[in-house]
């Protein structure tokens, strides 16, 4: 028998869709929605509590916050910056107290477009380990932030490494507080494609983005707190197959659809992404909105 | 009632294969094919004679050569080379004999990557005008071609201008005997992208590649023999689910589906094209196979 | 005898001043320098009104503005704001009263930074030319500019064609009122490098920028009027060296010194410029400034 | 007193120079020239083996290979491809033998394009190490290399970190036998940039390129062999003044020209740097040139 299908995405309150819409509260699992209707911002945070939860969320317990914002994908400058100001709200409460010094990571291959969003973002943001180190706090003068690192540590295909040795052996020469890793995400619905970021406290975790990560970047293999931030750019194109086909077919029964898609998808569509036309421009944008919202969190007060 | 969902397809060959599908010969539509099975390059050659089989074919009148070569989509430097050979082959014999000058035009959107074929491969293409110009054909060397001259026009988006007013100017201003345009092209079937040339001496019409030619670019419109170069790069988001659907539905009338798949695919699948992850690294080399040819294939023997 | 080493400047507000530096005043040239202290911006306005003082100038008859913003080569978004309002009111004022369409060309060679600053900053010019001509100029809102088009011709040695050749051909094709053309200068002075705009309802001449245009691109030329905006981004290898070495030889005469300057410098400095280390953050940056200057000078009061 | 101005070049070769121009011996260090007249690649090998030495060539202890090959500054693939080989061979004999692993480092910033030479020649560079470690040996066919691993560090500008954190921490984790570094590197003649490469079994050490280290990545510093190798890209616009006006000066006492010239130099041309016009170009072909050498020098017999 062929593998099941597994349609992926890494948007945890994407997979919390398909329980709402069949009316299931699931133990272990609480989500909260609200609509900033002034800013047209969405806010969806799903807190996976339990090991129940994680099965049935296919995603590691713990908090998951989803910002959507439709006019995200469009180039607007004010919006933006009023995107970057919320994230770096809820940034501010995912963040340890009292932090000395952060390491941010941009994740993906700065040469496959929809996963250059990771090494892009890390380019505005702001740097100030070195300074620090070498001429104290007071080289910053008033625009006081902790000391700010960053690493843009390629794919295991540039590298020959796993992202995990990596960051293993920079966090031990560098001993930072809490670890912030960027990542371009893969989602199952077109429409969020380049308007939603999820910040989490789980990290990274294995087979998200458009390159792979053998192993989860989190608090566990990296023994100090990791929060992932991401924004989808692409859709696997089995998924878009996948979600067509279940609709028209809604009268079937699940394993059938999905044994019979395995065959149809499987061998023409690998390899294959779903991309929206202007996505060169939009993830150029778009690490400016995540870099702004770090650069913003880090202020101290 | 909504539209029918239009698939669209650059290439004619594969317009050609629904009707060899069900064993029908179109009056007016020749078609021949050939295997190389040592370099492993196949090859098509649709003949469309006349006005009955332009509107069953859904592609002008003309010759249209297609190339697949399935190694063309890995990095084989001897391989692309060999592909070249062939394409130069063709290529020759469309050229019109005693060439004093050729135009060669890179459609496209440069800043968006399965768009930037034609753009790349003018950078490689041996530019010789200026040059015979100053000093002559002897400067050469032995090494002798016509006078080559390249123009990247850009899009409507970026110019404001139609790609047909920039090349009426230029055509005006340098009178060449012929124009090579070179264009990404949509594809239906995965299995084309980044292995498939398509060579004709159409030109290049409506609705080619990523982005949208408003008119034909071709020898009624530009009063010289234009041959039209072009490589799929992505597939509509849209030709993905119906034609997996289709294969599902095979026993609904055709109607039916497209009738269905219309209001289903249409809006969120706006605007989206699938295209291979690898596409950034596919298209530059692409390019040079692409001018390589080109390159050849103008050399006076 | 070697040929003098000639000391090239696109700066006219250089070639005045030897003379000043001289108190020499020259007949049939007519400077005249403000500063606005809080803004810290120069503006010096050279206007060559006789054909004996283009001789001295080494520079056509017109008006040359220019405006030295020592900030602009930092990145300080407020401050790049300032320089487009200024840049802005002085091209408004070059500009044709009444004015239907603009030809906007950014001149130089995408490939090579310094030479990169006519080409980056089309992209962020506001295109309208082709919303207007589908839609009429309400499309556009209460936002009303004229009709826009833009083009990035390539140099020479990329097309084989003459800038001017392409230029006439979309001219007559298009019928803009005006061509803006952007273009990177060098300059004699380090201390001008990337903090330096000037305007010139001259256009673009021989010898300007990084690479080479045959001919002029003017008014005389076009038959419609050029206005040349540009910033200087390098500086000969040879200028430096014979600014140096003038310096230091102050005593001797300066037909001496050229004399032996050109035998010290040709050979080896030919080809070489010299740029400031982060030219390529920096050219993009100021493509921006341009850009922004352009689109506020078009929007309708 | 104003600082000396100190003339800089990353090449041992040209510090020998100085020596060699008086015919003066150094004690403690051994200079040996040849010349391949065929492939037109002078080579130059610099032994320093004692302190004196290497006060006296203000490099530290070790060899230095220089391979100066004037055709490298122009495209030509198959002249490309003999100084791979050559490289190649000289490289091989530097490496320690029975290597199981190889860590191979892009030094500089990819963003400022005569620095880009590391970072760009990482892309080619074969990458193993997942491979071998994932399937073993055998998986890569008859091909058999050693685990090659790669990384791109960035400067500390772009990550707060010093590139000796980095690497200390990345070869704590994966325990190479070797480390391989490319950097750009600043020389002190025009006639050699782009055609030049220096090979040290010494590392790469402060000052080096475009960018700066502050600490020596050396054998000492990262507990394996360090390997550097480098092109120079770039002269300091001081450098250059200052070789012009010696030359002009020869009669005047050394550290009279020295005192003058820093009061000269400094200000203005700090920041500045001399690189011939087509160096964008130039960069990528030189990329592959050594990476091309370093696959073939890791290839086991």
């Amino acid at each position: 028998m062929v593998g099941k299908y597994k349609v992926r995405t890494d948007l945890a309150m994407e997979n919390g869709e398909k329980y709402e819409k069949d009316n299931v509260e699931i133990s272990g699992v609480v989500i909260h929605k609200s609509y900033n209707q002034e800013k047209d911002i969405r806010t969806t945070v799903v807190k996976i509590e339990s090991e129940h939860g994680a099965k049935m969320m296919e995603k590691p317990i713990g908090t998951y916050i989803t910002l959507e914002a439709p006019n995200m994908a469009v180039p607007d400058e004010g919006y933006h910056r009023e995107v970057s100001v919320e994230l770096a709200g809820h940034l501010k409460k995912l963040l340890p107290p009292n932090l000395d010094s952060v390491l941010v990571v941009g994740l993906g291959n700065r040469n496959i477009t929809p996963d250059a969003l990771g090494p892009m973002a890390i380019e505005h943001v702001r740097i100030t380990r070195h300074i620090i180190r070498e001429y104290g706090e007071q080289a910053l003068g008033e625009d006081q932030v902790p000391m700010i690192s960053a690493l843009v540590p390629g794919v295991m295909a540039q590298t020959g490494m796993d992202t995990m040795e990596i960051l293993q052996g920079v966090i031990a020469q560098t001993s930072p507080d809490v670890i912030l890793i960027i990542d371009a995400l893969a989602a199952r619905s077109t429409k969020r494609l380049s308007c939603t970021i999820q910040l989490t406290d789980t990290g990274i975790n294995p087979g998200s983005g458009v390159g792979n990560y053998r192993c989860g970047l989190n608090e566990e293999s990296l023994h100090i707190p990791v929060i992932g931030i991401g924004i989808p750019t692409v859709i696997d194109a089995g998924t878009i197959v996948h979600d067509a086909v279940s609709n028209l077919l809604e009268t079937l029964e699940e394993s059938e659809i999905d044994e019979f898609l395995s065959e149809l998808i499987s061998p023409s569509l690998n390899g294959m992404c779903v991309t929206p036309k202007d996505i060169d421009e939009t993830v150029e944008r778009l690490s400016f909105t995540i870099s702004e919202g770090i650069n913003m969190a880090l202020k101290r007060a």
